[in-house]
């Protein structure tokens, strides 16, 4: 069994090109994982997932330990067994989901208590129980249980929950049972405020994890504010390691957090937007549902040499979806996963040459262009 | 392009085995189509239909002419280049649907009126529209117009319906434009009166089409009834063209009737019942929703060597169902079509090898043994 590791190839500017070593395979970084919420990425099949290009799924502990139970899936042999899944698979800490799903919930040091949002009942996640479920979930890289502060909150309120993530962090470290190939990652967090951000990374790597997560970013700061964040949360992180963005993000978030020095992304963007009808093609996103595109007989795109989405026409996706046809949000799901893999693949190749400040500029004159001139 | 034909090259009883050659392809039959209502087969790409095995479709016309409209798929090229599906694909004519979806509908001899279910627009079906709608669908066989009886309709109502629908039989027959490789069948009416059916499929013999569907039937009757009707109706039809028993229906119900020597069926049995959590197994059909699932790390079928719905447990299926994910139907939606057209690939061989009556012993054999043991 390989260990856990990270090793960079290339550089460009303060992006990294590199290979993320694990348990259940290698990922090719800066790398995007798509979502699979309740171990399964919402109407893909697992193989349909690997066939976009996907080399590494998250997964959301609050969903999976509440349904159908950490311990059934650990009886079942682990999520890879459970959905068929046999790459890497990263699993949240549940906070990020206590915080914006459940009411009635009780924090305070020990962990925190709350209420299931399908059936009410009581719950307590502690740090070692965070941990303990990511285990039986065998998940390849368990996150530490934080605090996901919310935006607008002030310095004094900010610090003291990045304290409490510390020696959360800290506990969860303890917590964890290191197996060759698996890894635990700490979370870096203090809103938007410049020496909370310095501190909680010195913090967390005093402790020393297998990487570190930006956290409590994306939640309505606004792009330049992320972007000023990472510019001085970024170098405060162990070079050695792999840098996630947690949650993140457009197309052009991801180009310009790699610019910053961030490896990995997950969203829930290209899969949640694909089922209501978006598209993301070169030419930037699309509403399928637009009446422009009923008797359209090119493919989202016209320039591509690749039938994403079962070489259909705008006009079948938009009849599809006009007709409430699961095969909808089933192609553009598929379409979007597509698009975002192909992203991270041409952000790689351009760090590989040297040129991804080019690469974003070609990007962004592309975006700007609009959508394919109307036949 | 090849001329529509039938060529039967085994019986056994009165089953028999055959190809059916089309514009769009060659059919081995008998054959099972799944049904691809508003163009696509729900939860499933063209791709992954035909992976299963399916080697035509069905499509309705009721559905296409109110979205997107006949004439909108017509200018896209047709069906087959709509929803990407390049095999042959038929279409009922209609009528059942507004029979069975629609109220306030006027029906006389001209055709019938009715109002939309989707937006309550008011249409008319002629058998000349109907014919121009699957013409413009590009259908690779066309069905005539006729009146679907009820169960339970007395005889003399029975007759006048049964002559209306071979009147509008005739005037498909005109309508028609023949085209090589495309096809036109009649349909048999006369609900459960042998003299009717007789006459019915005599005045069609009379027209003559280049198939013979049995209409009318699973509306009810049960299946002592069903098979009784089709024991007068299949020995008055010509044995050198293809018979098609609309709407049938379940495994037994194809065994039957293939014994009986009909060579095609559609049903949405397969697709609508895995949206809902009833898995076909060769144990017979379970419902993976039930408790006793939960846990059980077993596929549907543990003795299959073939891994239909991507190598996943029961466990994993029963959890799809219950946290309401997408995948949970398209799994099914595939498992049950991959039952469907192993049935038939099992009732083709037995055909050929002159043994359908013991392929039907065994088959109610093993679906009396009931699921498989418990773990």
């Amino acid at each position: 069994m390989p260990d856990f590791g990270y090793t960079v190839s290339h550089t460009s500017g303060r992006a990294r090109r590199g290979q993320l070593t694990t348990a259940h395979g290698t990922v090719e970084t800066p790398v995007f994982m798509p979502v699979g919420t309740a171990a399964t990425v919402k109407g893909m099949t697992s193989d349909g997932v690997a066939c976009t290009g996907a080399e590494i799924l998250l997964a959301n502990t609050y969903h999976l330990m509440l349904r159908p139970g950490a311990e059934r899936v650990g009886k079942l042999g682990g999520l890879h067994e459970f959905m068929n899944w046999r790459r890497p698979i990263l699993t949240d800490s549940g906070g990020f989901q206590i915080m914006s799903l459940t009411d009635l919930r009780q924090l305070d040091d020990k962990g925190v208590e709350f209420r299931s949002h399908i059936d009410g009942a009581k719950f307590i996640l502690t740090p070692e129980r965070s941990v303990e479920i990511q285990h039986l979930l065998d998940s390849t890289i368990t996150m530490v249980l934080d605090e996901c502060t919310a935006h607008g909150v002030d310095e004094a309120a900010a610090a003291d929950s990045m304290h409490l993530s510390m020696r959360w962090a800290d506990r969860c470290r303890e917590a964890f049972e290191r197996r060759p190939g698996y890894g635990l990652f700490g979370i870096v967090q203090g809103s938007v405020f410049p020496n909370l951000r310095i501190e909680s990374a010195a913090a967390l790597t005093d402790i020393g994890f297998d990487g570190y997560a930006v956290g409590g970013l994306a939640v309505g700061e606004g792009q330049d504010k992320m972007f000023s964040v990472l510019d001085v949360t970024v170098p405060a992180l162990p070079a050695s390691h792999p840098r996630y963005l947690m949650g993140v993000g457009t197309p052009a978030d991801i180009i310009g957090a790699v610019q910053r020095g961030i490896d990995m992304f997950d969203c829930v963007l290209p899969t949640r937007s694909g089922r209501t009808g978006q598209a993301f093609t070169r030419r930037g996103p699309l509403n399928i549902r637009n009446a422009r595109h009923a008797e359209d007989p090119r493919p989202l795109d016209p320039d591509s040499d690749y039938p994403h989405v079962g070489g259909v026409s705008r006009a079948y996706l938009h009849h599809l979806f006009k007709a409430k046809e699961m095969l909808g949000p089933i192609l553009l799901t598929l379409n979007n996963l597509h698009y975002y893999q192909e992203l991270m693949d041409g952000i790689r190749g351009a760090i590989e040459a040297g040129q991804l400040d080019e690469f974003a500029t070609a990007f962004h004159e592309e975006q700007a262009r609009g959508d394919f001139d109307p036949i």
